[in-house]
């Protein structure tokens, strides 16, 4: 599979290059970063860290690019993601967003795109954790408001929001399998004198600090058990090949809007 | 629904008498010893620690109880449970079976009774741990043997053998989630020079100590991440409620022969 | 070692009538209600579940018990237990204090009865929590603000307030061995943009679900690595036999101001 | 501190490089490799994948290095290690060893060069684990054998030996705060009927899979409560750093053999 890579000088980037160019089946065929970005022009596998050149300067025209491959992964921004949605339905071609911070009017110009695209789309790439989101989603149904629900999370200290955007996802995946809205269910702080426990409430706790990755834990505490499903990511390697074989994935499928629980078969 | 208990002055039995009294829409009808227990004639509740007597004499004949209950729960021995079963059969009720060190043979004899009588039975009558077991063969269906399968369960310090029953019976469900043979492809032991892990292989690790009722981890390790499904019970009284949430539910079934992934719809 | 335990209808006053009466060297003496209580002259042990009765019935009058005792047993409510250490003082004998909720003047008010009393208090009896809190405090004297702390409390969903009093405990334990004020330092609820953490700062997080009697984390995370302390209780009985443990201890003591940490050797 | 990395293109030796590239007041004066190396001439820094040269080739004499510098950093292998003991001890230096597989008589030889050398010998230089190991004896010695002692590690599927030298590390601070032999007292291995747990012993438990760094929890189970201390290692850069540490306070120090407990203060 000929993949390109857009945003290739960001982390991300870099990342994707470097899984791209590991993984048997794929071949990295195009790499577009912005035109004022300083590393136009500089290899992508230099840029990767690999051990030599790819051949493969960063380019900022993703038209003929576009035209000679059979995906894109995309972890950039909103906007630079719904230009290349379109492109990539143009070239009826794969195209897999990480992209995080996309609204409504966001998906809905991705699912006109999908007419034509085949888009893989989430907010987190890793295989475990979507898994996880579908053995979440299966318990809350099964166990019902007899068990209530907590979502943990932690990471590095240099992380400004809280809780994670993949608690929420869990959150969903739980609220989901309960046939409940998350929104009118969640409690996100707990401080000094709070009242019993709401039944039905799914409650979130944050933990920050050290260089933490990511790990999640939904936990279902019953009368006298506990299920705990845990996710601990050890590096961010995994939200790149998620993504890799998210596009191996996509590239046999009809156009259409997908979601990693696709990818997953779940 | 009106239930009868066996093994009735045993621990299981004493818990079971005490969750059918706490349990809405349950009555208990009967409690049946052996001819020489020493608690023959003397009152079930007495016996389970409850604040009142129930009125209900352990008695050492079951054909008047069970021609006048709706079930039975079995926590007792695999000959007992045997003769219980023919008694269900003829009854045509349902029949709960906790009972551990069943046989091929004797499966075959639970499974002709169950053309006449309802029953579950189960090596662990928790639902939380049939659920999770349910979790873990979907986690390993879905992640293939790229991701390695270990086993780490935690028991008191008077268990006297390893691994436990619960572990093997969750090896068993990630060998079926990958469609191979738990025997074949588990790691019991591992000391000295090991050489490196086998892929494909099922580790089991055991600990001991204190008085730990149970807990019980799946650990799904990949390239950089980490899926963790963990069960910790709290207390014994989880594998009484869970024997009475499967005799409510086979109330409503046809005859015939149920685990608790029946139960919970699995 | 005669005890006398006070409050002794209550949870903790039956789980230590039944503690006493299972450890060897020990005995129990006498068990006071106030006298509206309407167990007052029902047998002790027939209250805390004990098999046969201890032909002690409970009693009003402090008094003619503390006058033949060794040691009391207190997880009484703030005045009740002003009022023991004063008589404990006039008699010279040990008082172990769980009551929580005890302010500044009321610590003041021990303090002066534990010229004459040998005084345990602390606001949890587990050895356990409490060596936690010793290595806790050893663990951030040693690693330095390098290392993030967080610490995370699980309890049950009845709980009413949050972070737990031994997650305080715990925080106060971190701080001082920081240095530090835990007041100034803490962080008690992240949600939303919370911005990158705060070097130095002590982060708390709660968990509320099922039955959990009390689970407590302090994580220390630095560059790359991770140290989790971590205690679990798997059942209130261990308040009870801390309390005792404090009992002997202190019956070998001179007259003092005693907290479990003097009774660990910490 | 003026420091010299020996070993210098393997996979430590190059974590070391980047590691003091990235330390206030430490500057790398050489980089050593044995005369058969590929690498013999290159420049360490770019070898270490830092952004610039550093200006310093890979050479194969410590001489002249070990005369102008006041540390060396050593994980290499025991012979070499021995010889570089030596040349440290005649320039006075510090010498940090991270190299495994010392044996008595290679012991015996380090302590006769630590006469005049500063050295910082252990077979874990991270903070983390030597701290968790001060803390497992200082349990062991509070809680004493009415708490069971059991190890458990984690590492990746390509380790191949069990249990860990973390582990047994581990081991051995229990042990010793037990003030008992580990030999005599380990339970390595567990599986068919074991019988009740033995008390006062120690037992070890091993997990494999994935990409695991290295965790290891040592965890104290006594009646109804667990005591649990766990190290999470995320990046083989903590072995760096620590060695780091150790060189700056082995700098302050009189000639001497000290262990990562001494660094640590503990």
């Amino acid at each position: 599979m000929r993949l390109v890579v857009v945003g290739s000088s960001g982390r991300m980037g870099r990342m994707l290059i470097k899984a791209i160019a590991e993984t048997e089946d794929c071949t990295l065929v195009g790499a577009i970063e912005h035109e004022h970005s300083p590393f136009v022009g500089q290899d992508a596998g230099a840029l990767a860290g690999l051990p030599a050149p790819l051949g493969i300067p960063l380019s900022t025209d993703p038209l003929p690019l576009f035209a000679n491959c059979d995906g894109v992964i995309d972890f950039t921004a909103p906007a630079a993601t719904l230009g290349y949605a379109e492109l990539a339905a143009q070239a009826r071609i794969v195209h897999v967003i990480g992209t995080t911070g996309l609204t409504e009017p966001d998906f809905e110009k991705l699912r006109a795109a999908a007419r034509h695209a085949r888009i893989v789309q989430s907010g987190n790439m890793s295989l475990g954790v979507n898994l996880l989101a579908g053995l979440v989603k299966k318990a809350a149904a099964t166990l019902g408001a007899d068990f209530d629900i907590e979502i943990l999370e932690m990471h590095h200290r240099m992380k400004v929001d809280a809780p994670s955007g993949t608690a929420l996802l869990l959150g969903e995946a739980a609220a989901e399998g309960r046939e409940i809205s998350l929104k009118e269910h969640s409690v996100r702080v707990r401080d000094g004198h709070t009242g019993a426990r709401e039944r039905g409430s799914i409650g979130f706790a944050t933990l920050r600090g050290g260089t933490v990755i990511g790990d999640h834990s939904v936990i279902f505490a019953g009368a006298s058990e506990r299920l705990e499903l845990v996710h601990r990511a050890e590096d961010r390697g995994i939200f790149a090949s998620g993504a890799i074989k998210a596009a191996q994935w996509a590239f046999k499928q009809k156009p259409g809007y997908y979601t990693m629980t696709d990818v997953l078969g779940l």
